[in-house]
């Protein structure tokens, strides 16, 4: 199969193609397109014509082109999720529940596109300010340059692509190399849907070089980033005086206090640990334990990550499947390999098969080595003791990242307190940090990001207000 | 002194005066005018006509007189509290307090005044909505009547006056008959801050007379009422189309679970039982004590309520001093000896002396006994054993009230429980149903009343929303 | 047909039954169920049970519930339209605009489900609030108590079952007495959609009767009422402390400021003035026109009314067709008749053949004929010349009612003149008074009523806000 | 006088000191302190400490601090404008209503301070959100550095520091070379109103050392800077994930069309276009007039900028003083005589005496020019003609800046149609594009900045958002 480029509604072939290989078992998937900058402009052009069509367009009807998305996701469900698994290794299983969130993120976006409100000012709260009726309107940036990660190919996409549209922006995408189906099915369904071509395009290719088109382009108002904070900072730094979010990476921390019902909890952190092979944002990846409940809560979680499926993706029964990357196997190995030799405890995994990371667990840590204080985007998570409730919300605090962290515990004083000094985007109290619906505001702070996605949120980004004064005599 | 109405920014002679006598000695303080009802009607005539001047009026000229007003209060901080601790008995220490939230109630009023923002409304939403601008405006009410109680003269007024000018209205103002001169106090700092003639007037009088003329005139579009219930329902019955706020009584109940440190919280909800004497709308009455510290409770309660002194309102030792008429204090005595009757037992006070009650503590009260379930307004409280914490909240919610609870407890399942069942307007934990800050929303469900109070709420009350649609083509 | 009663999740038989006739040819459509006192309490018990569940019901499953209701609707729309249709007399045109409105409505209501946002609130701004976590929930009432008009049997039952459902509540309601049918099929559609049993009842019967029960009973929480004024009045009388909304009447009006683009406003305004046969709350019932285009404005004017069919509702050529109620008929032509004996001029129409009022123009109209300051809800207008067009703003004012208003005018400062000295709830500039799009804020002021509908602003008023603090140490 | 720095709520020494000269008269009015790179780093050290202090400060105190400033302010409200004045070269009157605003800004920013309000979280509005209370807060960022300019040396500092203070932040403030005496003058009155050592730090020196410092310091979580736009990207592209408030330049427009009223608004314009020398960001630049009323338009804004009195910015009779620098009279002149060669002409001034730009007016300059397409910012408009009012809007989009325009019409259509074609941050029909109230939000797109000031906008970038959800079982 070759994949086309998608711009301005049409397919469109490109000089180069690339071969798109399954991570888990190396077949040939697709032949991708490899946008040149050429491409790229085209597609810039196409939506740039089209930004002033998205501008004109009545709230309801782009509220019925996002429900008519879902309708077609909703139809397609499970060819949607094959497509994911097969470009991404993620467990099938898996793969359907993130079609189903992107379900939800789709159908939020449809509505908050007719809701899109601002605010009357009372100007003459100053004095001066007298005799105005003003107000303010959020009206659409124009085009929006979208970078996409591998790791949710489908509802991070429409965490960029559905507020996008909703608040009347077109919209170049540049989805991660490793996983451009699900962008190219998505913008079919929106072609389906009614949108108007050139409102959506896809491109793919190297991110330095479609990346840079994008950026350096003075008609892309805004620059929307999920992945590294390295390719992050960098867009940061380049993109001028374009708007940039950026959702970035951490290494999630949870923390377990005294008096905690070990057994109630193990299957969700285990879940939130190694979901997706730990290749998820707000993956578990450092686990502090009060000391009185240490011993069995390794205990239970060694068991419950033992009771986890390798296999291949697209088999139903299939926990933990392949890496995004053999680099990445690499990566993950030769940091568990430096934290055991730094002394810590290796209580499962460690090894990879067929280049499948077996579930890893380690205890005590040392919190400057890398599995800890990096980001392992791998199913690998570490387990400390603590004996002070405060010490843990330092370890947890001492990360250059800060998106999500977990606390369980049922004290009052303690769980507010936790709420309070953890620097993050986000607390969950009795919770683990993985936790995510997709209208809640989500982002980090520190190198975790900066702005908030959520759609009603993602949408205050990608609009810019104008203030209106009428002067009444 | 004779203490003549205020009316269209002018005193006023009425036909008849009655004696205002201090509640603790008896002795003649003024000649309080009692207005007939053409004088309320002269009072809404003026209302209505500074109802236009103060609609005209820009929002930073509001929010000036109030600063004055403000600044007068800053002024005149321990005379004004002799005027209230002298015509309510109120303690002097408790008096200056009031004073001090009544200066805070006016800023929060002076602020809000600036900030009457409305929203613009995303017509496009729905289909037929296309070409609109459409933004929503809350204009003043024009003029509205007020109807304060006796027991915080200054600060209860300034939660109806404050909001009421701060949004542009007129008001005509029947204070308690009690406590009339705080609130010809504030008519006079508002006039001398610039407040147009005839946007607040005075008037005072039998209550059944004066209301009616306010309730009845069409001119009048909003009834602001703090009182008993039983008025409180006669007013919304017979007010007709008008828009009425209700902040009607309570018997508020705190919780308190085991492992709560007795020796902290002993003090604070004290203070909330007796304070004036106990009546404050949200003055604790009933207190339920888990049985695992129900005794060490009892002790260091009813030790801390052994020192409260009793006396001359006036005198700065004073706690507590006499109820605001004899009749009070005879109802009061004679629901706490009908508890006794049925069993409960006296663990302190339970007498008067020179028409003062004495602090009241009665142990284990039956839930039916009128001490329990009718709204005390007296320094009685009674304090029940729980072994169930959900019990507790099942006795807070037997009531016909629904003002504020207080719980404490630091077990966080308990406290978000308690959060979610307690049908009240404000559920406080950790800490007494007595708290209140003056700009959070404040008022009751149930036969507490309807609507909230707290400027920016009470604002909102007071004014109306327009749309206002503009089609382009 | 027997239609049978809908108490918690079934068909109820009732006491007596009493043939429903159409408006339009006196066919029987239908013996409908009479409730007596006892069914109505029996609809209140199932409610006040059902109200629990719902209550604790995720936002997402109530947001569910509406959206299959929609999905049903969607699927029936002919056959609900006919539903309307026959028993409302409606054109059949107007009764499918009806349906895909209703449509929208439970759209919307489906999607405000998800935010039933609160606030969080800085206790800390006032001394004293320190160390507060606070915010404020909005928690559903309970049980609501319905009573819905003839004039748009699905849409308006939608904008109160909607909300209602939305926020969490249970609904006994009401439908008019003519109209219930539409009443008792939504009813089925939200069983089959999913709706705990109990949490919509439909009861039908006398008015005085049932809504006697409705009112009466402690365990409703709200009335919403949209109705004639003097019912309205009536139940606010009697409503003690429940919380009362109303939508009651209006005679709305339209200026027509000189330089209007006459040709252009005739069609739609004539819509405004005859749509089903001037039943509509916001109908045009008064057409102010500056004097230099009055001449060619009624000229078109009379011209387009002369285009309207009159006939049978379900044939879809017809325009117009029965009022509601042979007494209707005469009402409506005695006021003409007395308009014109007191000097109005008939343009066109002011007779009735079978039972159908003609579209009747008059011209030149006294304010104070029935015809002009009641409210008609018939096919009939007047047209009145100005000169002045704040004249013609104070016309408009000139009323007991305070509904929607239109102006047309392309003269900035008027437009924004008219935007706020008009005393109304809604302002429509270069529109006309009929304009309504489902999710703005929608209500009345002076005798038109109190309390907002649209989706967003009838969940405000059908829930009620809760404020938690937490102290922390 | 020699200036200290001001650093940790002290003076501190500098090794360099620079002499500040009157840009009017060249008398040396200071000797200024010169940061070292490591007087910057003890500033940056002091706030970091300071911050801690800030963020556990409640509300209240941060408010009352503020209105302490706003006291000082208003004591010495002359004496601060003299300031201003001297080191601007802002004539006094001009000064003394920047004092004023200034006063305004810092009433405002008191206020916002206690309404730093989160929102709670429907959670359960998605499928898996069950069980959830959830709420954001805004938690202060930290550090903040504020980079200001000369041109409102009192009231753009009060826009920084005062929303910064509010929000419970640190400030690290670098006015600009000319104008820092403004701002050590700020900093005494934080230090006497109770602001805590560190929280506000004063250095200046080198824009390029100072400002490199600040932007490069990790612990600096924000710079908020106005000044050029070319400083302005260069601060964007070094910043890394720092949030970066820009406000830059703009070359303003006002657009009058045909039947304005010009008598009326003449002197409006004229104080828009010449106040300060035209030293105002959004200064009249550009004035395009429709042709049938450009020649009285011309003639009677000739007149009007006649009446300017050139002189000493203390005397209380000037209307126009010295520019900045004497490279900004070369530049604007240099542009002025570029625009005359390619044929425009000149109505008035073009010329300098002492140092001081006359008050200048073009008409019919090529929109191409410097004079028209840069910032200007000197006492120099144009004036157009156009005969088509959307060729006007185009005109006014045809800039890279877009902060804020005016317009001038009484057609409705055309008023909204302004409104929304106009791309700036503010549209003012009606007014001035110079029209500024310190609440409102006020921010340009294009290159004229990102993010908004206006206290309560200015907060919301002053902080974060953190999101806590608790796990309710």
């Amino acid at each position: 199969m070759q994949q086309l480029l998608w711009i301005n509604g049409k397919r469109e072939e490109s000089q180069a193609y690339k071969s798109l290989k399954s991570p888990y078992n190396e077949e040939i998937i697709a032949d991708v397109a490899q946008s040149s900058a050429e491409d790229v402009t085209n597609a810039i052009d196409a939506a740039a014509e089209a930004a002033k069509e998205m501008r004109a367009m009545p709230a309801h009807k782009r509220a019925d082109i996002l429900e008519k998305v879902v309708a077609l996701l909703k139809q397609d469900r499970i060819e949607c999720a094959k497509i994911i698994s097969r470009e991404a290794a993620k467990p099938i299983k898996a793969a359907i529940t993130e079609v189903d969130r992107t379900i939800m993120t789709y159908q939020f976006a449809a509505q908050e596109a007719r809701r899109i409100y601002g605010e009357t000012i009372p100007m003459d709260g100053a004095p001066g300010g007298e005799g105005r009726v003003a107000y303010t309107v959020r009206e659409p940036l124009g085009v929006i340059g979208a970078i996409t990660p591998f790791n949710f190919p489908m509802n991070l996409v429409a965490h960029k692509v559905g507020p996008a549209i909703a608040a009347g922006n077109a919209v170049v995408l540049k989805p991660a190399s490793q996983t451009p189906l699900s962008s190219y099915k998505i913008a079919e369904y929106f072609h389906e849907a009614g949108l108007p071509s050139g409102a959506l395009n896809v491109v793919t290719g190297s991110g330095s070089e479609v990346g840079d088109v994008l950026i350096n382009d003075e008609r892309i108002s805004m620059i929307t980033f999920t992945g590294s904070p390295e390719v992050g900072k960098s867009i940061r730094e380049n993109a001028g005086l374009k708007k940039v979010t950026l959702e970035l990476g951490s290494n999630s921390a949870v923390v377990i206090d005294e008096h905690t019902n070990i057994e109630k909890i193990v299957p969700r952190i285990a879940a939130g640990a190694f979901a997706f092979q730990g290749q998820v944002c707000i993956s578990v990846q450092r686990i502090f334990v009060h000391e009185s409940v240490f011993k069995p809560f390794v205990e239970r979680f060694v068991e419950e990550a033992k009771k986890l499926k390798i296999g291949d993706p697209l088999d139903e029964q299939t926990d933990i499947s392949a890496l995004i990357s053999k680099g990445d196997v690499e990566r993950a190995q030769s940091w568990i390999d430096e934290a055991i030799e730094s002394g810590a405890e290796l209580a499962l995994g460690g090894k990879s098969t067929d280049g499948v990371l077996h579930p890893t667990i380690l205890l005590n840590v040392g919190l400057t080595e890398r599995i800890s204080c990096e980001e392992a985007f791998a199913p690998v998570v570490h387990i400390n003791a603590f004996n002070d409730f405060n010490t843990a919300l330092e370890w947890v605090n001492d990360s250059k990242y800060g998106l999500q962290a977990g606390v369980f515990t049922n004290d009052l004083q303690k769980g507010f307190k936790a709420a309070k000094d953890l620097h993050v985007g986000g607390v969950m109290i009795n919770d683990f940090p993985t936790f995510r619906v997709d209208h809640m505001p989500y982002g980090g702070v520190k190198q975790s990001g900066t702005g908030r996605e959520g759609i009603k949120y993602a949408i205050e980004e990608m609009t810019e207000m104008k203030l209106v004064s009428f002067h009444i005599n």
